[in-house]
């Protein structure tokens, strides 16, 4: 199937049968997400995968009791770094040049720059920025769950301070973005399945600049 | 090809040889993006599409000379609404109901109450979470550019405010988020080209919560 043709078969489903997701289809949805582009190559995230059935009720409690949570299959959720520090920034460089066989000082002059640029940002200002790459991410996450025909719900309407809390991602120095449930649409259920895509026209969508 | 083999494929070209990309490829690019979905299905965003070689330069000038951003064939610029207002908002959902053929009215508790939260933000916050829509696009049109085989450097560094006078994107209540140079890889002159891609590994980049 094309990307067009997934984009648009996928809706954001509002009810979901409960049905498993094979794991292959999971780790090739989150596989898409970690080979998405970040800003620097730094990719400021990580993918909480929760398929606990007590903690996806927890978690649904603080989004509204949205039932995708406890009906989907797999809840993703996507979690940027709260902070850039010269330890977690260095930490990736140093991977870089190993991972190709160069040495550790390989482009010192430029890592050491980006470095001192993305830890001298205050908390607050570093998590605006890998939260943009953490929806970057979702994206391609959501493009490939389309082609795979998975049903996945992009979700921003939960308590972020509070699932933080739950799941304690402040010990991995991460922050809650968005949620992803992964599963299958309950058609004969969701009000939302046969209603047409709606999307702003192309002419007032594009601007061109010839 | 699939999304996994075009993530491969794809890296940030730094050196594009000014080869031209078929409209038809630049158009099925920015339709991913039109088709991505967004908070409340509201799209706060334009895609920008720039051929314009005088425009190319000046904007390479507020872009650290960038060379991709002449020698690309079209460069996008995505940008994001620079406020909600009630009138913005409201348009979407009228729209909405419209195309769908039901009655203007429909729904109507609930939108006036998305109308009500989104509205009720200042620019500032608005434009913090319109621009978190133009990355989620952002991601799913590079991951389109990557399974046509067109190249895509995504790109942050450059002086935005300078690039929405340049564009006068005010007038069109924008803000300029990010750039998109579409073009073909320079092989032999880009010092990326061969170099492997690193990635956080996967026992890294993902959380299981069983």
């Amino acid at each position: 199937m094309s990307i067009k043709e997934a984009l648009h078969w996928r809706y954001a489903a509002k009810k979901m049968n409960g049905n498993k997701v094979p794991q292959e289809l999971v780790d090739q949805i989150v596989e898409a997400a970690r080979l998405a582009p970040t800003s620097y190559g730094i990719q400021p995230l990580k993918v909480i995968v929760v398929t606990n059935d007590e903690l996806k009720e927890k978690i649904k409690a603080l989004a509204y009791g949205q039932s995708q949570i406890t009906d989907c299959s797999h809840l993703l959720i996507f979690a940027a770094w709260d902070n850039y520090t010269e330890e977690n920034v260095s930490e990736v460089f140093k991977r870089t040049n190993a991972e190709r066989g160069l040495p550790e000082n390989n482009n010192a002059d430029y890592f050491d720059n980006v470095v001192k640029t993305l830890a001298g940002k205050t908390p607050e200002e570093s998590f605006l920025h890998t939260a943009k790459q953490a929806y970057l991410a979702f994206g391609v996450a959501i493009t490939e769950a389309a082609t795979l025909k998975v049903d996945a719900t992009p979700m921003e309407g939960f308590d972020a301070g509070k699932l933080d809390e739950l799941l304690d991602l402040k010990s991995h120095g991460l922050k809650s973005t968005t949620l992803l449930p992964l599963g299958y649409r309950d058609e004969a259920g969701d009000w939302l399945a046969n209603l047409k895509k709606v999307r702003t026209p192309t002419e007032d969508f594009v601007i061109e600049l010839k």
